[in-house]
């Protein structure tokens, strides 16, 4: 069986200056992720971070990368353009992409989406419930009806995202806020995920069903067809059909456009 | 009555260096535009083009502005990212954006599509069919089944873009192509139609059901609501529902993270 | 000005049994609503009750109804397969249509949506925050960031319906729920809204933003363009392309085939 | 592996009726199918017919079907309530639905779209040619630009349907017609592929990529997650969330209401 090549990208800034959030992740939230979703024999994982070259994303890296998964929060902006670029190319090419957490306010997310991305916050351990709201979604095989977290941090509406062609979850938080933040796109020949638990001090990706959503998710990202077509010119005598010559030229003999219909 | 303020933005270069096309727009195209839409007395009209100071949409210009209309084929790199950028913001909030014809290749549709926007063309004055796919649409109001072209520039699939959430139009070829020309989206609070007839070298924008459907656009893409949030830190004293104390505390005397749940 | 017809459709059965609810609903739920929206000068307003003959909505009636709402919650399959499919056919038409609470459950929003229309109910007199997720829409207007009722019934996702077109509204409930109960769809040349706030025993329709997103509907689900078409034969003699003739002639002159490309 | 179980369900009335429908499909269209998709290992393939009794759709057979195709045309109203109601359900619950050509007409497509599902068309034996709108989808597969037939009927817009969840494919017709020929779908669990091309007397489903598309399609409307809810009623007690006593209750002792908030 091909494997499914997954690249995990963290930004990997506050394991690295944080010792509370050191103590959550200690190897970084990839590294956490690779070791779970390495479990899963069909999948072939490897991890990239902001701070290595290209921040780990050359076109080699990305050119074998099925589904890229996206953690970022303190740096957004230190991420180049060139590879911001790079990776929305490949989105449209067919790379499935999964957007966690404060990836929400990446380059990549926001130029994918085109869209503000903006959304409320509140930080204060209060309990979220992530709702299964279309239990026959693959990303939500096996959750049963929600993910009950007991420390989150409160993400809420309005999110602004284009509608989501898939609404998958649905949080409620304690404090008295939804959240859309289990959603799914279709940009080029690309698919795109966000889910939003994941703040980089409680230990949600510690959950298994956290797990099960990313491992779900990986499986419903990967390419589904060919990529898309680069822009064409058809010459008129590769048209199929026979185009009728008539009324006034559009063109005189030096191209010059001599009038219209 | 409030007006509606409809701006309409051209690039206006082929008019100038292009004797045919100024033959068939010798006021420009939005010249010919703000002549028929200035027949709708709701209507308020103003024109911009490219040369003048900021494409003539500067910050007072677009904040009175409802609706814009975008022509653009031969410069669309000349148009500067901070214009670009603000007409991306305006739309988020609340704008109507009607880009036409070659438009689909500007900077402000791509970025906020998000995807390549990239179709297959040929030009040899074909015939080509409107179709109303979509009747009960406002923006088909009075066109009855199909608008017929005598001549006029393919556009073919696929198109590069989001799976639009209104169709309104699709076009026949007589080459042998279609090609979906009449979408609707919603970005932030602003609603976008893409609208593919209108090469300049036709007379295509003479034609008085492709005027009515422009008419019918802006009344469509006109503001709905109100425009959206932007991001909002919402304090804990806000939450309007206690959130329970629980278990270890999420950060000590220091503000720093001192554990999990 | 040209006013909005509405008929406003109840099942009129727990007012007239139940005390406690014709305490909350003396005149009924239509008649509370036809007092709040008469109050709109461009609004044309009739009731239409289940025991009236065909419950109130004949042909005449419906071909004069602009926007039709529902509520219903006892009695659904008392209404008629006739008006059912009468109304169904009005609003492919291009009649809007507002489903309210627990008319999510009726022949007709469930025939429209194709779906189960199930969800998760408990009535507890909970709290309740309808959030707006969609500023930027008509519906959303003059609501601000939620509405909030004190004593709700609660409706729970999963709820079986195709994805929203348009999602306006999610509310979040306090034993732990979050439910999608502002929902946009348009089928055939109609607009349909599902409001899910407006349990029979809750004063909920007396609430004033409430009754705004009520009106702010009503203007939204108004007719837009022409009614969809009947089925159409297209006689060859019709097509206006030429159609080559080619090959071996698919019928004999006794009409049998007689043979393929 | 498990393979994928797929009924193939055929009205199989031309082909006893009309020896020249016989002579393109001996064994009725359902015959071809099977064989052609029998060479796929990984699927499993029965087929049923209307006269077989319950029209050879029991529910043993309907519970060990995951993808159902349909195909229908003369005898559409023959085709019982209750297998009707069966078959709607079973894809609500998980179970994928082909619908080919003809059968947008049949009760169970445009049950499950709420719509007329209504369309122009022409018999003359045109040219037709399938277009990929949407190069990434699964659904398109190795399908290239377009699929060319030589001779087919004209399915031409307006169709009736809601609108596709993805767009995959869009007919164009030599006579000057257009027409959304490969739709997408999600109701409940289950995923729904409706295809044009099909006609009984031309022999499109003995070409190989009408065949490919086919097999895409049975690929892609496989079970994606679990069924979908049943309605539940949620007790207080089981709230996991507090819910706070307040105000007047709702209720007396005798159960009977007692006042709102």
């Amino acid at each position: 069986m091909t494997p499914i090549r997954v690249t995990l990208w963290n930004e990997f800034v506050h394991e690295r200056t944080n010792p509370a959030v050191a103590r959550v992740y200690p190897e970084g939230i990839h590294g956490l992720l690779a070791s779970v979703l390495r479990s899963h024999p069909e999948l072939q994982i490897r991890t990239a971070t902001l701070r290595e070259p290209e921040h780990g994303l050359n076109e080699e890296v990305l050119a074998q990368t099925d589904v890229l998964t996206w953690w970022g929060h303190a740096a957004h902006d230190e991420v180049s353009d060139a590879v911001v670029a790079r990776v929305h190319q490949r989105v449209l090419d067919g790379m499935g992409l999964i957007v966690l957490h404060s990836g929400h306010n990446s380059k990549v997310f926001r130029g994918l989406m085109g869209t503000s991305c903006h959304l409320c916050w509140r930080e204060a351990g209060e309990r979220e419930r992530v709702w299964v709201v279309n239990p026959g979604h693959a990303i939500a095989r096996g959750i049963g009806h929600f993910i009950g977290l007991e420390n989150s941090e409160m993400y809420g509406e309005p999110f602004g995202i284009p509608t989501p062609d898939e609404q998958v979850f649905i949080s409620w938080f304690e404090g008295g806020e939804v959240f859309r933040g289990g959603n799914c796109w279709t940009r080029g020949s690309g698919r795109i995920f966000y889910f939003s638990p994941g703040h980089e001090a409680y230990p949600i990706y510690h959950h298994p069903l956290i797990q099960r959503v990313l491992y779900n998710a990986v499986l419903w990202a990967q390419p589904q067809g060919t990529k898309s077509d680069v822009p064409r010119h058809v010459p008129v005598e590769e048209a199929r059909e026979k185009i009728t010559p008539r009324g006034p030229q559009m063109h005189d003999a030096s191209g010059a456009l001599t009038g219209g219909a």
